[in-house]
């Protein structure tokens, strides 16, 4: 029999509906599943047991009363502690930040409350979701594998069951790292889809919330929660949210992907990611979707230009911070804030110009051959040992600097990027492939990523040995 | 009898219609009257002679043919140096650009040679209408006084009378000073309005192009044919061109006028020119117009703010002129150019969020009391003496420098601003009062510019001694 615990969002909701099950129940067992992983996964900061529990409650009584809030109605899920929680300290994985309480409630927290979720914890992030410090959250894959950033705890809490979905945050990849480590769907929203309003800034004009969730249908039930448009973010774009359900069915055909070899797929692009993925084009082509070659020669401009961005964004967001706790940062996260504070305005100002040609040139090669979609590996490798980081590859690089190359592109563009396994490496670790889309069309991802999901069982499976 | 030069653009346009004079002899007069002025005016850094005489001779038979351009058909018009002409160099006031050619017109200068007009010639600006320093033009008013700039020449040659309409553009003032200055109608209009395509850059995100007229109505038909969204300027907004002739009759009854004192009235302001504003709002006030009095404290911030995205962007976009050819350019040019290689990134992300948040005062304020304009100043002095440029004033501070905050508002938030004649110094030199508007409403802006104008007789006076 299946766990509770190993149900997706939908099922449970389903069966919470009909009044199959209670969400008191589901919390209760969420809860259990984090008693008996935490110690070896380490992937929360903060449990809500008792608030958990009492919440479960009341969207019970809800239920029975024939008060029914939709898809999240009673689902436990988990919260980055990027996020402001009125009830619980938002620390944002830094010393410098411990105990700090907001008073409130990010804009995505009072969506997900409204829509009846059930928050049970808040997860690890790396320190201000910057740098590559290793928070202590391991992969529930393999304890001594890499479980991602910066949302390191959203993505080892979902592949250990201990949440149903989970919000995470993407500046340069840190949904879709964690995602597809921890071989779960990440989304990384198009930029001003889903309110940033209390969440704690790196970079202003590249930071994106969003879903985390095991299945491709409860990302977008997920999505449908938290998207919409919020004055209180400066980024928020007002354009309606559609209903992520609808069409979602429709399977492959017609579907116009293209595909670019240069620079997704370079020589960083270890032997197993390049076959599944080369796996999954054959597929689609097969089922009826046009696969197409396209040609992107300014990619490699993607990283740079992002780069200085984040610098210095990131510096201007904290330099009090960093002038004042400064001393109780980590050393790495202090490191990159007094580094960009040394990025002249001149550059910033032209890393910004650079980005606005690098959208257009986006905009126009989907455009050029009427793309739904590129399709590209998530990673370069699917998984990179704890004791690796840091350590140059194979071809004089650093892993986690030339992962971020194959997600800064959708964060430099604002293109919404969805990232789902599409199969496992020799030895067992998952893979990922993205899905990058137009923009404000993250149904269009959501379509061919359930098409190519229905397929296979990459879902069912789950990291041996948790219980 | 009234000289065909002194005609308004609107007079002019309803004659040539009516074939009661034609464009050749419009087009020769002005010629006329560049050639007997230049000598002490130096508006123009060229001069189209043939070309235009060949221009004009067209429109006159396009009339003849019954093809009728529009308001400015065959109408003698100015262009700043800073807009790119396919037929004479550009060289943005500077000896580092001296014979450049940029092969290709500006946006403004084809929708103006499409609207009819015919381009007498280039007028003079500041070196990369930047910096303080001031070039061979004169005002009108009074030879050893400054004419403004950037737009000097622009300024210049309409108080000449030695052009019916002028392109100015204006990042911190270039537009409304010199139009004040030299006692001329000047827009300023909201970001994005009109295209920046082939202006030479100085800040992308503050600069602006716009028309610089002898009366309103002028002004209103100008920004008409040059006003429209182009996608080859970043800047651009895709916002409907409204008629601007439309209701601009309409007078003073039931505007809302807002007046901050603190700020725009502060102690820079000279008691010549506090009166005539002052005499201003008091005429609105009688004539049906509510004068609401507003309190925006965070104006003091308008020009470190746009100082700071100035000069950074301004740095950007010259770079390589500052490391190439940097030892032609003038020394405060120059020294500008350096110092904004030194704005940190910070300091300047810093100065977009701030940018943000001043906007969003500014869309409160006019919000909050249900205004159609603010009213103010346009400079806290009718006139500067060429011998007191650089010399502090009594307050301490440089005259050119006070100029520019009560202009700088207007380019942070990108709201349009007018300004118009309002009276004289009792030494004879012209004083403007400056409206700001809300986005894209221009039209409210002309319609009580107009209905102001029609009361006083400050459009028929004109510079002693010209001819």
């Amino acid at each position: 029999m299946t766990d509770l615990v190993d149900l997706t969002i939908a099922d449970a909701g389903g069966r919470l509906r009909r009044g199959e099950i209670s969400s008191a129940e589901l919390t209760e067992e969420t809860l259990s599943r984090i008693a008996a992983t935490e110690d070896r996964i380490h992937a929360y900061v903060h449990i809500y047991g008792d608030e958990a529990r009492a919440a479960a409650t009341e969207r019970d009584r809800e239920r029975a009363s024939g008060h029914w809030r939709g898809p999240l109605h009673g689902i436990p899920v988990a919260i980055k502690d990027l996020l402001a929680t009125a009830d619980a300290p938002t620390e944002a994985g830094s010393a410098a930040l411990k105990g700090t309480r907001t008073g409130y409630d990010a804009a995505v927290v009072e969506r997900l409350r409204a829509a009846g979720a059930v928050i049970v914890g808040k997860t690890v992030t790396h320190e201000l979701a910057y740098g590559v410090n290793t928070p202590p959250t391991r992969n529930p894959w393999g304890s001594d594998h890499y479980p991602g950033g910066s949302s390191a705890g959203s993505g080892a809490a979902l592949a250990a069951r201990s949440a149903f979905g989970a919000i995470g945050t993407d500046t340069g990849g840190s949904i879709r790292e964690p995602a597809s480590l921890n071989g779960v769907v990440g989304l990384k929203p198009t930029f001003g889809r889903v309110s940033r309003h209390g969440v704690f800034p790196l970079s202003s004009s590249l930071d994106h919330v969003g879903p985390m969730t095991r299945s491709v249908q409860d990302c977008a039930l997920l999505l449908g929660a938290i998207a919409g448009y919020d004055p209180r973010d400066g980024g928020s774009i007002d354009e309606p949210v559609p209903d992520y359900m609808r069409g979602i069915g429709a399977g492959f055909q017609g579907l116009r992907i293209g595909v670019e070899r240069d620079y997704f797929f370079g020589k960083s692009v270890t032997e197993p990611v390049r076959a599944a993925v080369e796996a999954v084009i054959g597929e689609l082509a097969e089922a009826g979707a046009e696969v197409i070659d396209v040609c992107i020669p300014e990619l490699p401009a993607m990283s740079p230009v992002g780069l200085t961005i984040l610098l210095a964004e990131a510096s201007a967001a904290h330099h009090s911070l960093l002038t004042e706790r400064g001393g109780k940062l980590d050393q790495q996260t202090r490191i990159m804030l007094e580094l960009g504070e040394l990025v002249p305005g001149t550059h910033y100002v032209n890393a910004v110009r650079a980005r606005s040609m690098l959208k257009e040139i986006a905009r126009r090669t989907f455009q050029a051959h009427g793309l739904d979609m590129l399709l590209s590996p998530t990673l370069p490798s699917p998984t990179v040992a704890m004791d690796a980081l840091g350590v140059p590859d194979e071809n004089g690089e650093d892993p986690l600097t030339t992962a971020i190359n194959l997600a800064f592109p959708a964060n430099v563009t604002g293109l919404p990027a969805l990232t789902i396994p599409c199969g496992f490496s020799p030895d067992g670790f998952p893979i990922g492939v993205q899905l990058t889309g137009r923009p404000f069309d993250e149904g269009t991802l959501f379509r061919a990523a359930l098409a190519y999901e229905r397929n296979h069982d990459w879902i069912d499976r789950s990291p041996a040995g948790l219980t």
